[in-house]
């Protein structure tokens, strides 16, 4: 099938770009000798997750346990959980998955810890927990090397728990100095930093300006998306992933709707503005959305697109519009290659 | 089950009250005479869609054919799609869904009257077609009553559709004046506008308010959410659809974070600042997400939530939430009494 036989909205990803995407960052990563173990939430799909670690992922990094569990089920072993895992029922699950695969987790809270020293024990297996801290973000993660030292030391008195180093996300210009404060705290305990992962496709390519870096998490750069657009990261011409519409109206001499909205694209933003870039019209602004409709203004076009016309659209944040979608369709060439099934949405808990 | 029990982020809906809201607005649309043709863009669940029937709706409204398919798939007979239809493959479907059920729809070009009467006379029946006309939104619909009454007159004359009256979103101070123009213009031409479809949640209180409207299409009043509250259509008390979230890291005195994001609760804002209503710690200010992270500033509130702890929310804008889960729970006093599965969710074409 050609592509322009799709009905709209369709989600497609161009696989000659998108591998090509997956071996540039693998390649980069492997010249630093960092460990690239890259976060499928952006793409929620099996396949994918296992094109990356045939080309040299140590395993992958999922945001939900039952993004894990779906990941296993597919044959994934080693997948890494940097989420605070609290709940007996979801530790129960945890448990489970830990009797099948190699899990490593993150904790900024002792509660966190003593939950996962249960589901280990549950298990009869050891769990490597790092400890999460705040690189200035403002979301979670021990504030303090103090406090990481201290968490540190009690994941290692846990019994079923081992500690298994630090997580932060983004990478910048803190991670370096605060991993070297909490390793001065914890010489003296006897306990090594054998980990630190760091994330973000943002600062994707400067992950090796972090000597303390040993791994790095990041996920949308085998799409690219406006916002790792406007970040430098990507040029258009590798970005993988595009939208197709359809325009279903002209009303005015310079206003088009297509047919997808804020249930096709999300209503992210990132700092942008505007919805998305229309690669056959890069000057029209796609100014509004309703849930099903998207409101463009082509005043700055010198040609407007007829009733009927589809377009391609590069999206503000590619892990909001996958998530979207029951499929993702694999195009090579402009054909049809093959059909993903978004396997892991919705996999909230 | 208790609620309690859920995995967080859970989706709950409190029967009793979904139920009254239906009830509440069905009377209140009988009252004055006004047909009730409630959008299931909102919940895109059958068995809702069968309660709306149930209370005196006289068929549903959906956005998308995908939509429609699922529904008549699950014993819907009446289904109005006020979205121009356009593409081949889509007619064909279009044309399969007229065969079996009572299908009426809209248009605002003759590009798509053309492509509706090719599928009505593909599936051997009249399809009833209704002249979207733009009240002021901005988005479909034609422009002047010159250009509606044109337009229902290529409707008239096209072998297969029928005329079927006036359709705008949302109804507003415009609507009556429009639809008196278009009258007067189509009264030489011997039509008549049996049906004006109006719309909206935001003004589904003044539906009476306007003459001309026989019918009015609502999506959100069943459930409710901050959107809705804060135009003073429902209440606090009478929001049926919370968010189950829990507490998963308190980094710092103030902040704490739950295990919902932009996946969870979309990053609609709707005008309103913040992501949702907590109903435990109103005075707290959900400030911010990432795609799995709620940020939480609970410096207002006296007391602060600990981790572990559940939180009870109302979001922004209910569509986009149940869009983004794949089961909603219906729950009567604290109890889980069913599961539904969100059936049309991801119905994009």
């Amino acid at each position: 099938m050609n592509i322009d036989q799709l009905e709209t909205p369709a989600l497609i990803v161009d696989l000659d770009r998108m591998e090509a995407n997956i071996k540039r960052f693998q390649g980069y990563l492997d010249q630093h000798g960092i460990a690239n173990r890259p976060h499928i939430k952006t793409h929620k799909i099996p396949a994918i997750a296992q094109m990356q670690l045939n080309a040299g992922a140590v395993g992958i990094t999922c945001q939900k346990l039952g993004e894990a569990e779906i990941m296993a089920q597919a044959g994934i072993t080693d997948i890494f959980l940097p989420y605070n895992m609290l709940g007996e029922s979801r530790l129960e699950r945890l448990a489970q998955l830990a009797r099948r695969i190699t899990l490593s987790l993150t904790a900024d809270s002792a509660v966190v810890v003593q939950g996962l020293g249960r589901a280990a024990r549950s298990a009869g297996t050891t769990l490597s927990v790092l400890v999460e801290f705040d690189s200035g973000l403002g979301r979670c993660g021990v504030q303090t090397p103090d406090e990481a030292a201290e968490l540190a030391m009690t994941i290692a008195r846990t019994e079923g728990l081992r500690f298994g180093g630090l997580m932060s996300y983004p990478t910048n210009a803190q991670t370096d100095s605060f991993v070297q404060a909490v390793r001065t705290r914890l010489n003296a305990a006897g306990l090594t930093i054998e980990r630190m992962s760091g994330g973000g496709t943002q600062c994707m390519w400067q992950a090796h300006e972090h000597p303390e870096v040993t791994e790095h998490r990041a996920g949308m750069y085998i799409f690219g998306d406006r916002y790792t657009l406007k970040h430098g990261n990507i040029a258009v011409e590798e970005c993988s992933l595009n939208v197709l519409t359809t325009v279903v109206s002209r009303p005015t001499a310079n206003r088009g709707i297509m047919d997808g909205g804020s249930k096709t694209f999300s209503s992210d933003l990132l700092g942008l503005e505007g919805h998305g870039l229309i690669l056959e019209y890069p000057d029209a602004f796609f100014r509004g959305m309703s849930e099903e409709h998207g409101n463009v203004d082509f005043s700055a076009c010198a040609r407007k697109p007829e009733i009927g016309e589809r377009l391609t659209l590069i999206p503000n944040h590619c892990c909001s519009v996958v998530n979207l979608f029951n499929q993702l369709h694999g195009v090579r060439n402009g054909k049809v290659e093959l059909v993903w099934p978004v396997a892991a949405r919705g996999a909230l808990q």
